[in-house]
């Protein structure tokens, strides 16, 4: 998957995954009121909200990047509903023929990670017969409980032709708790690094794996560093735009040649219409702000990385 | 909510909580078939079975424990069907007079964490309503992206009377791999189980913590010092039983007067029925076999521990 995901990156120019993280308050009021009405303001009218908000975003910006990254807590905190709402936004986003990135860092002992790994990206066998379920292309993975907590990810990879992105050093404020803390005179996340450029080495596919790994825009030093170190691993790199990461903060996240590395921005592009820059699309053109968004982030990686 | 757990542990004189972790192996053939049949050999035909099979494995050891541990990954792989599975399960635990662990390991920056605390813990807040939706009494949280990952789910279990386990040291063969590296001599799993006792520190309840920890049996070693690093939370153990720990194992987990921790077993109660031991109550009768497993397990603690 990580080949098509590379390909996908070449053709539109754009590192670009749009990170649909939707929250009731970026949803415009018309289609909130419009899903209450048929649904109840309930669980269900919220996740029909999220599901119309989701296509239409989807409809304005597929043709300008690789991938979106539904993160599943937006869907689950709605309960049963909201969970059917993330499965029908992968499912909208296949068929407008995008990648999906399912940011649900799962991440467990062996056979409980196995079963996440069947859902997510496999395929749950149910007596004699196969079912796809929730069908992302790539799944984030949180490494904390060692190998044999990723392994049955990467196993379900190289049978399913699928990807996944490892935590390695995350975009927020006190990532550093623990990841930067120093083991042997080196901080703990390169340690994961290393284990990322490991555990991938058997799941290449050409020049990259697919056992890529998330380090946040936020972190622009031990990006540089942790690039040396997974030379076949695709960044996933959280925190552009909003959490505070520019496109100057990016270079060290991508290969000499422009390659290696997926940007992610969530809030900034399908709440653009939020933002004073965009204001003039209103609530109602909240879909041509995302694209407008989306361009902009383009011109600004276009102008730092390239 | 620890305190209640506390409580019930004491009433019981069973500091066991029972792993509904069910996989379709393990349910007899006369209730898979008779979900099939209703809803047929699918996901939902799936997500039934379990759900019978739940229901009645509660039945029969509801008066012997205080609580049952639902794994999520194993509903999660049935899709948006065995999502809802899980939330029955939750659902008839409660009725039954069970406390629930939503066995979830979720965790995530703050804004997402706030989501995952809201829909397993709290209540998800629909314009002018707030709905619970998963509404677990606990939930297990990872900790690798430190504070601003934990800290939502903090604030709810103060908000909700709710409580967390965090992983600290998992059960698994490699968890030494990042979690027992040393950072200025000492294991990461010591400076995480430091981390729990200060998360603890504004969600005391009398003598325990809001804020428990996640510990291994099969490192009883390692359990003695977390112990004392950790003197207010509760020490979630998993890993007896088909994992490998025993009941001489456990005594490290708990204090001296014989409380401060709560063993699961999932296999060795749920599918009882499969092992030699408990060959004569035969598939029909697997909750009875589970039955008798945890009367076993309660005496194997009692004279290992008291």
């Amino acid at each position: 998957m990580i080949e098509k995901l590379m390909e996908k990156i070449r053709e539109t120019k754009a590192p670009i995954v749009v990170g649909l993280d939707p929250m009731l308050s970026y949803i415009p009021e018309s289609i909130r009121a419009e899903s209450y009405a048929v649904m109840g303001k309930s669980p269900e009218g919220a996740a029909a909200a999220l599901v119309r908000y989701n296509k239409l975003l989807i409809d304005a910006v597929c043709d300008l990047v690789p991938a979106v990254k539904p993160q599943i807590a937006m869907y689950e905190q709605f309960g049963v509903a909201g969970v059917a709402a993330f499965e029908k936004t992968v499912r909208y986003a296949h068929e407008k023929g995008l990648l999906v990135i399912g940011d649900v860092k799962r991440g467990d002992i062996g056979s409980t990670s196995a079963a996440y790994a069947a859902g997510h990206l496999g395929k749950t066998v149910i007596e004699d017969t196969s079912f796809p379920l929730f069908d992302e292309d790539f799944a984030t993975v949180n490494p904390y409980l060692g190998t044999d907590g990723v392994k049955p990810f990467i196993d379900v990879c190289s049978a399913c032709d699928k990807g996944i992105f490892v935590l390695v050093k995350t975009s927020n404020p006190s990532s550093g708790e623990f990841q930067d803390r120093l083991i042997d005179g080196r901080p703990l996340y390169e340690l994961v690094g290393e284990k990322v450029e490991e555990w991938g080495q058997d799941v290449r596919k050409g020049e990259w794996s697919e056992v890529g790994a998330v380090v946040g825009a936020t972190y622009p030093e031990m990006g540089a560093v942790l690039r040396e170190i997974m030379p076949h691993a695709c960044i996933l790199v959280p925190g552009y735009g909003a959490q505070g990461g520019t496109g100057k903060d990016l270079k060290p996240f991508f290969r000499e040649d422009g390659l290696g590395a997926i940007v992610n921005s969530s809030r900034g592009i399908i709440a653009a219409w939020k933002q004073e820059k965009y204001a003039e699309y209103g609530e109602k053109r909240f879909d041509e702000a995302a694209r407008a968004a989306v361009l902009a982030m383009r011109a600004d990686i276009a102008e730092h990385v390239f």
